[in-house]
C-alpha cells in the first residue's frame, strides 16, 4: 500500500551551513530508516495519493520574543511558517497539528489566543486544526505539523540550466523588524506585519506548479542561503542580480543605519516565507503578471540557472559575497 | 476531496482535569476551525483513505531528565509515545516527523543519537522517519508527529454497556522508575525499561480492532485518569476491580516504601503506554490468550462497562478514590 516517493532512498542534496551539517549527520545515522530528508516537505505515497508533510518548530528567545508578539501572532507565525513549506511543494493543505509548551506563568487565555492564531492561519488556507499536545516548559515552544496533498510535488532538486528564477513578494521586511526590535525600537507597521503575519503563498505555489515550475522552496534562511540550497539540490549554478530584488519598503531606513545597501540587506534577510522558484524560460513576464494578479502577490524575475554549481550574487555585474541566516551560526 | 471524519464537528467528550480544561478552552476558541479534538489521534478522510495523525511533545525536566536517559532513549521514548496513539486507534503507522530543540551545549553526536532512537522506534513498527526540524532551546524538547492509516479507526467514544474492559501488558513500571529516580535511586533494570523503552502496541491494537473493539485508548495519564476519559467520551460508566490489575513486577517494592498497595500505585501510574480497550462480551478469555500470544504481550480483563457515568475502582468490592496523573496538576 505504501511506497517511498519517486526519489527512492536518496535524500535531497544539501547546501552548506552548520544546520545542514547536522541534518547530514542525522541522515547518515538514520540510514535506511529515513526517506527524502532535506527538502521543504516529506512526501509519502499512500495508494494513489501523495501526502505532503512538514513540521516547523518555533522557540521563544530563538525565533521570537514574547515581548514582541501577541500570543495570537506567535500562533499565526508558527503555523504560517509550516504552511509555507506546503506552498513551496505546490501542495493543498488539509490540516495542522500544534504542540505547545508554555511556562507555568502562562494563563489559559494566552494559550487559547495562541491556538486562535494557529486556527486563523489554518483557516486562511482552507485547513483545519486537527489536534495537538500541551505541556509545560521553561519558555514558550510551539511545533506545528502540516499535512497536505498534491498531484505534482515541486522539489528543490528540479532546476535546469536555462531556467529563470523568480521570487514572490518582497524581501527583508522580517529582518528589518528583527533588527529594530534588537535595537530596542518598535518596528514600523509594515515591517512588523512582515515578521508577525507572514502569508503562506499556497495559491501562488499551486499555480506555479500548474505552470510548469521545475524547482521551488520557501525563503526561511534568507535568499543568500536558500539560493545555495536550491543550487546544491539541483546540481546547477544560480546567478542572481541584486539590483533585480524586490525589497520590502521598510528595509531602506534600517539598512542605511548599518551602512548596508538595501539589496544586500534583503538578500541576507531571514524568515521572509516567500517562494523562490525556477521556471522554464517559456514562462514569460506576462504569465508572471497574470499569476501575480490572480494570487495578489508580486512575482519578480531575479536571476537564472546555468550549468555549474553554487549561487552567485551580482552587484553591477560583479560577484559579491553574501552570508545566509542560520539558527546554528 | 476532503471531508471531516464521520463524527462531524463534534469533539470527543473530555473527562475531568486541568489539562482537559485547557483543551476544552482551546476547542471553544477554535470553533469551526477545529475538528475532532480530544481523542488519541486526529482522523482525516482524503478520498477513500482515512489518515490517522497524532503529535506528542516531550520536554526535559517535565517528561524526563537528561541525567536519567541516554539521548537514544529520549528519542525512542518520545517516538514510542506518539506511535502508541496510533496503536490506540488500531492504525498502521506510515511515518514520523521529529522536531527537536537542543541547548547550545548539546553535541552533534547527541542529536544524532536522539534521532537514532526515533528511527529505531519507527523502524520497530515498520515506519520511516520522514522529516523534522532542528532548533536551539534552553532545554531538550522533542515533538514527534506520527501519521498512519486505518480502515477501521477505534475511538474513545464507542464503549457500550455490557462491554468488558481489557488492558495490555503491566501497569506502574514507568511510575516505579520515576519514583526511584526522584528519590535519587537508580531503578532496577525492568522498571527502567518500562520508562525508557515503552513498546507501542501497534500489532495488538490492529488485532483488537479486527476483533471488534468498541473503544480504545492508550494509558498515558495512568489508568485512574484514562478510565475516566474513556467513560466520559463513551457516556457510560466503567467499573474496574483493582485486584484484577496486572501490576509491573517492580511496583511492589516501590509502593511498599510509600505505604501504598501495589494495585493502587499501578492504577495511578503514568506513561505506561499500554492499551485500555472495551471489547464486546463475545470476546472471550480464549480470544484474548490467542491475541496475546500472537502479539507477545499479555491481555488482562480488568472491568466492565455499564449504563451511567464515571469510572469506579473497587477494592474488595468497595469503591475507592484514585487520582490520575496530570502534567498540569
Amino acid at each position: 500500500m505504501t511506497e517511498k516517493p519517486g526519489e527512492g532512498e536518496t535524500h535531497t542534496k544539501l547546501g552548506p551551513g552548520p544546520e545542514f551539517d547536522r541534518i547530514r549527520g542525522i541522515a547518515r545515522r538514520l540510514g535506511e530508516h529515513a526517506s527524502g530528508l532535506g527538502d521543504d516537505c516529506a512526501l509519502l505515497t499512500v495508494g494513489d495519493l501523495t501526502l505532503v508533510l512538514s513540521t516547523d518548530l518555533s522557540v521563544e528567545n530563538v525565533h521570537f520574543r514574547s515581548t514582541w508578539l501577541s500570543p495570537q501572532e506567535i500562533g499565526w507565525r508558527a503555523a504560517a511558517a509550516a504552511l509555507s513549506d506546503l506552498a513551496a511543494e505546490a501542495a493543498t493543505p488539509l490540516g495542522v497539528l500544534a504542540s505547545i509548551a508554555v511556562p507555568a506563568t502562562a494563563s489559559p487565555e494566552e494559550v487559547e489566543q495562541l491556538m486562535e492564531g494557529v486556527g486563523d492561519a489554518a483557516a486562511s488556507v482552507g485547513a483545519w486544526v486537527l489536534g495537538g499536545d500541551l505541556s509545560r516548559a521553561e519558555t514558550w515552544v510551539i511545533d506545528v505539523t502540516v499535512v497536505g496533498t498534491t498531484d505534482n510535488p515541486i522539489r528543490r532538486s528540479g532546476a535546469r540550466p536555462g531556467d529563470q528564477l523568480w521570487v514572490s513578494g518582497t524581501l527583508g521586511g522580517s529582518r528589518a523588524a528583527l533588527s529594530l526590535w534588537l535595537q530596542g525600537v518598535e518596528p514600523d507597521p509594515e515591517a512588523r506585519l512582515a515578521f508577525a503575519h507572514p502569508e503562506p503563498r499556497i495559491a501562488l505555489g499551486r499555480r506555479l506548479g500548474e505552470s510548469g515550475a521545475h524547482a521551488m522552496l520557501d525563503l526561511s534562511d534568507g535568499l543568500a542561503g536558500d539560493a545555495r540550497h536550491l543550487a546544491a539540490a539541483s546540481a546547477c549554478a544560480i546567478t542572481i542580480d541584486l539590483a533585480a530584488l524586490p525589497i520590502h519598503p521598510s528595509v531602506a531606513a534600517v539598512a542605511a543605519k548599518s551602512g548596508m545597501a538595501p539589496q544586500r540587506f534583503g538578500a541576507m534577510g531571514g524568515e521572509d516565507y516567500e517562494l523562490l522558484v525556477a521556471m522554464p524560460d517559456t514562462f514569460t513576464e506576462a504569465d508572471a503578471a497574470r499569476l501575480a494578479s490572480e494570487c495578489r502577490v508580486t512575482l519578480t524575475r531575479i536571476g537564472a540557472v546555468s550549468e555549474g554549481a553554487g549561487a552567485t550574487f551580482l552587484s553591477g555585474g560583479v560577484p559579491v559575497e553574501l552570508a545566509g541566516f542560520d539558527h546554528f551560526a
